[in-house]
């Protein structure tokens, strides 16, 4: 394959569902004229409460077909896959690179509050795995690292139910413990795809000078630099396509989805595709 | 396999995770000497938002396991399995009985407020299919139904925060625009194995003569009497056995499902299986 048809290959974007359309957004802002092609198993949705042997081996499937569709550039959306599956996914899809959230979000933080205290909000999966407290502390070893399970943020944001009371009170009581703890964060990681929709009731709960991070926009930057390091970026000009599949629930993936690209979506626009 | 073979086979009990403990718990104080055997299908929970499709497949898989190790009668304790899946069930484990929760919980309902105002709440799927609208209108054609999804409500359960202001202020909030149609449910159905946990909340936050009604208990006498009536019913004495497996995470499953059978449950005593 020669390097002018790969150029010209699309971008593949997997996320076990609909919460990786955040970073999907974020590459189409960095990467205007990039062709995406998306993948949400949403048929094994949520990732995040499984055991590390399932998420491996659905991950794995799930970017085969990203792979058999011919891709120049893999970006791992889902943190919980990133943070259990990165390694094996990257001896499957090898030659072709593969870019996780979890390491982008890490050097987020920690250039943002060097020696700090990072509260990393994440599913049980993604904290129990510790990725993000490993990937902080090998880029900056005074830094303080808490990681908080907050599997109803998940839900709140697939509901819409993003601003108001009822988030802030949920957010405020996961963050309840901390104060205990006299662990006052300077930064707090959205290290779940589905937490950037929370980002406006998380900023009313939190204080003024704590920064909040996510990996999107990082992971979009370190896409369009590997691509450019490369010389694999599209030379064509005009907007790039994009393309949604899904493993079950068209209906719902647009529906839903909406919400986290930020633009109408229709049940018609995502193609279901079998594992 | 005669008869007296039959009677010592457990009861299979199916969900598609922990909440069908909630239904198990009924099974065993109504039928104590009968033994059990529970498959939760934690690798492709929920199914509360999948496609009817994947419903029918992931069920129909999960419950030939349980035929496989022998039972007597089969129960569907997933609210989401029975509403779209149980006519194929049935004729899957035929000539094995199967018992869903969706007739019974109509059954309770009906009972309890003839000629009512009947409010299902239950996950997307369930919503959808409108198995307990048909159910009930079929039983009573003076009825009014409609039917909720809430799938924060789950969440609400599996996260353990089932009382307080944050449980309350969700149910309200799902409850608000009943109060625009002008519906004052005579009944509130729990049409998903999780919501029994939050009883004590719904309680507090409507009408005083409003019936709450959960499947559990009316599931059970329905198996019950089926076994009797068939002449199935275990003669030995003694509690019977317990056997619980999941398809995915016994350390999970042990955490969260000890709030639904409510008991402490061990991940050494949940057995993995593989579909």
């Amino acid at each position: 394959m020669n390097a002018s048809h790969t150029r010209r290959l699309p971008i593949g974007v997997f996320d076990s569902g609909v919460g990786g359309l955040t970073v999907l957004r974020a590459l189409r802002e960095a990467l205007p004229h990039e062709d995406l092609v998306y993948l949400g198993d949403t048929a094994r949705l949520p990732y995040g409460t499984k055991s590390p042997a399932s998420i491996s081996r659905y991950a794995g499937q799930a970017t085969a077909k990203l792979l058999d569709r011919g891709i120049k550039l893999l970006v791992v959306a889902c943190n919980t896959a990133s943070a259990v599956a990165l390694q094996a996914l990257q001896d499957q899809m090898d030659p072709v690179p593969v870019i996780g959230v979890v390491e982008p979000g890490a050097s987020a933080a920690v250039e943002a509050r060097p020696a700090g205290r990072h509260l990393v909000l994440a599913t049980e999966a993604t904290v129990r795995y510790g990725a993000y407290r490993q990937a902080i502390l090998r880029r900056d070893d005074r830094a303080q690292v808490r990681e908080l399970a907050c599997e109803l943020m998940v839900s709140l944001a697939e509901e819409g139910w993003t601003e108001g009371k009822i988030a802030e009170a949920i957010i405020r009581r996961y963050l309840e413990p901390l104060a205990d703890l006299a662990f006052e964060p300077d930064s707090i990681i959205l290290g779940c795809t589905h937490f950037p929709l929370l980002r406006p009731a998380i900023r009313r709960v939190v204080e003024e000078g704590t920064a909040i991070v996510d990996s999107a926009s990082t992971t979009a930057g370190v896409a369009a630099a590997l691509l450019a390091g490369d010389d694999l970026l599209n030379k064509q000009q005009g907007q790039g396509r994009l393309q949604l599949m899904a493993t079950d629930g068209a209906g719902r993936f647009a529906r839903v989805g909406g919400r986290f690209i930020g633009e109408d979506l229709d049940a018609s626009d995502i193609e279901l595709v079998d594992l």
